[in-house]
């Protein structure tokens, strides 16, 4: 089944195009500057599986008209992949917030576009884009069948003591204030490769206790257990939890108070500060990506070293923390942009973790011929797995359209 | 020598007074509601350690006034414990913010007042009071030494990667903003306790990985490595780490922003919220205090059910996460009046630990016979030890004081 997936934010859209049995990605690209006016055009890439990148420079005033262009590419007589649309059997979305509602994928109709719209309340930067991009596709390609596919869903399993935050229980009633987990489709999916590995180590997949690592710009780890998650890091938004690149995550809540207090800000104003000037930006004054900080660590500045050493620490403990929630490890999986890429974090996050039976082969972990495969990098004696795999959102979300649109069971 | 010790309250005065060699608690007793003026006198309970207790009610307009009644007691022909205020070498006081100036305690000193007065920024609500205290029995006793004895010098080991926040470095080097930690002197005084029954099982001081769970109406826990702090659970202020009686803990500090919103209240109002109808009591809307929730659970009460799991499981996850930052644990020590007292709990906080060695022996860890004693409540073939230990942060004051005056080295 060819399936397209869309995720859009609020001035993008990353699309890319399966083949869902055998699965393979035919294309993939994405639509930037969508919206915006000011200044210059909005650009597409465009890349075929095989065959020559499509670049285009043109203005997008809405997400229904960069669309139009992601369904040209795809159909290009020289760029394309597919001859015309016809060949497209599904879409799938990726939408951030599904509430507690959406505990797994769904086929999107006019009620579950209300309840998207609803979360909106939850997810104000992330649902109404995610609703835009569903819209415009309903509008471009009216008789297909499309799917939602939610970041919190994997994460609705997750026990109440373990969501519930220590706050009033009228809020959580009232106000639908608790945690709920975002990457869900991330974790799941690494997960789900990692229990594959697990299953051939003899450890069967209901007995499985995983902790999974997705360390990119958001940073977010989640606890899973015989494939179900029971807690995550990022909670009511995607704030908490680890340090990311511009993000504080945990922080004494009182520290806000302070703030607004101390600096004379508004709680608005400290809301932007935690999310948008804090994290590996924050700590190190240089910059919010990993790459960045390793190489100014290496020129010895000490407040990139600090930002590297804080935000491994995190990951450690939540190790060690979910270690306790699971009751074990039998893996622990890396995986997003640092997760898969730099060894040196990988080999900071899991040091001193020996006594919970993680122990790192150092040289299989910096060994570069295992980039972009899942990689078993513990060494041989490890009682416990530590894994890098390369996430695949968009796969999954792929396949959970094929299964829900060909009437299959999910996973 | 004979110390007197002080716990100062905005409108409480705590003492107790000792011989330090051998050391015994000579009397013990509180003023309350001193400067209160409505309502009521102020009230001095005292009690001696051999005889009947005093009990008093008389206007206490100020904390010099309530000093002046507690050394009256202490000489006072009938249930007074010393002949005469000469009797008493040394004055010790408990202040809660000692901010990154005071690692141990100190002689007091004008600058040492002064450094407690601008750390009052940090404790607006108990540095005030301290001092009250400190001014007060200087006034009465003008010729004795006395030493503070701070909540925050024990944590002030931790390494940089821990206290830090991941926000930007500014606002630590500007205002102070990091973790402080607090209940420092507990967590000192039954980590020194656990050091020396891990010593008599072997383990060499400088070796022991333990971690300390001070659960009383405040909470809060410590990673403890060959004798130094390296992390805890509270922060900027008290609030953060555990759920408490009425203080949430660790919360999405992004729900701070939203519930000003949400609510329409002040970022005043949410810190209130926060720390005073938050925690156990928020979560059951029954009790701030255990043993009530313990009974509603009892009586099926489901929030007081849930308000008690989420409460060990936070203390489970940061077992898990200590045991992460120490690369093990020799000893899980519980302290205060849960801790000390409320068995179930335990039992719940170390379940399912034991792949990190922690194994409880059910039937001691219920034996009422072992209460008010430094206990060993693991199975004997447990790798690590679950330890009870009462606390005594008074006495802690007052061998600190003892060794300061007397010219001694401290621990």
């Amino acid at each position: 089944m060819v399936v397209l997936v869309f995720n859009c934010g609020s001035s993008s859209l990353k699309y890319e195009l399966f083949e869902t049995d055998p699965e393979q990605s035919l294309a993939a690209g994405i639509a930037d500057r969508v919206v915006v006016r000011a200044g210059r055009d909005a650009s597409l890439y465009h890349e075929p599986a095989d065959g020559e990148p499509l670049v285009l420079e043109c203005p997008m005033p809405d997400h229904e008209v960069a669309v139009g262009y992601v369904l040209e590419a795809l159909t290009d007589s020289e760029h394309g992949v597919i001859r015309d649309l016809t060949e497209i059997a599904a879409v799938g979305h990726r939408v951030v917030h599904g509430g507690e509602r959406f505990a797994e994928s769904v086929l999107i109709d006019d009620d579950v576009i209300a309840a998207i719209e609803q979360f909106a309340r939850l997810a104000p930067l992330h649902n109404p884009p995610n609703l835009q991009g569903i819209r415009a596709s309903r509008s471009r390609l009216p008789s297909l069948p499309m799917v939602a596919v939610f970041d919190t869903a994997f994460h609705q399993t997750m026990p109440q003591y373990a969501y519930i935050y220590g706050l009033p229980y009228e809020l959580y009633e009232q106000h639908g204030i608790r945690r709920y987990g975002f990457h869900g489709t991330s974790h799941r999916y690494v997960s789900q490769v990692a229990a594959e590995m697990l299953a051939q180590r003899g450890i069967r997949p209901q007995d499985q206790h995983i902790v999974t690592c997705h360390l990119g710009n958001g940073c977010s780890m989640a606890a899973v257990l015989g494939g179900k998650c029971i807690d995550t890091t990022m909670g009511f938004t995607p704030l908490e939890g680890l340090v990311m690149g511009t993000r504080c995550g945990d922080l004494d809540p009182a520290v806000v108070p302070y703030l607004c207090e101390k600096l004379g800000i508004s709680v608005r104003e400290v809301d932007a500060l935690m999310n948008e000037r804090s994290g590996l930006l924050g700590l190190s004054g240089v910059s919010s990506d990993m790459r960045d900080l390793r190489q100014a660590a290496q020129s010895g500045d000490e407040r990139a070293k600090l930002a590297i050493e804080v935000f491994c620490y995190r990951v450690r403990k939540y190790i060690g923390a979910y270690a306790a929630a699971l009751g074990g490890v039998d893996a622990v999986v890396f995986t997003a942009g640092i997760g898969e890429n730099d060894a040196y974090v990988r080999r900071r996050c899991v040091e001193g973790l020996e006594t919970l039976g993680l122990c790192l082969d150092g040289s299989r972990n910096e060994d570069k011929a295992l980039r972009g495969q899942a990689a078993d990098v513990s060494a041989a004696d490890s009682p416990g797995r530590i894994l890098v795999i390369p996430t695949d959102e968009e796969l999954l979300i792929a396949r959970d359209t094929a299964a829900i649109v060909g009437g299959t069971s999910l996973d």
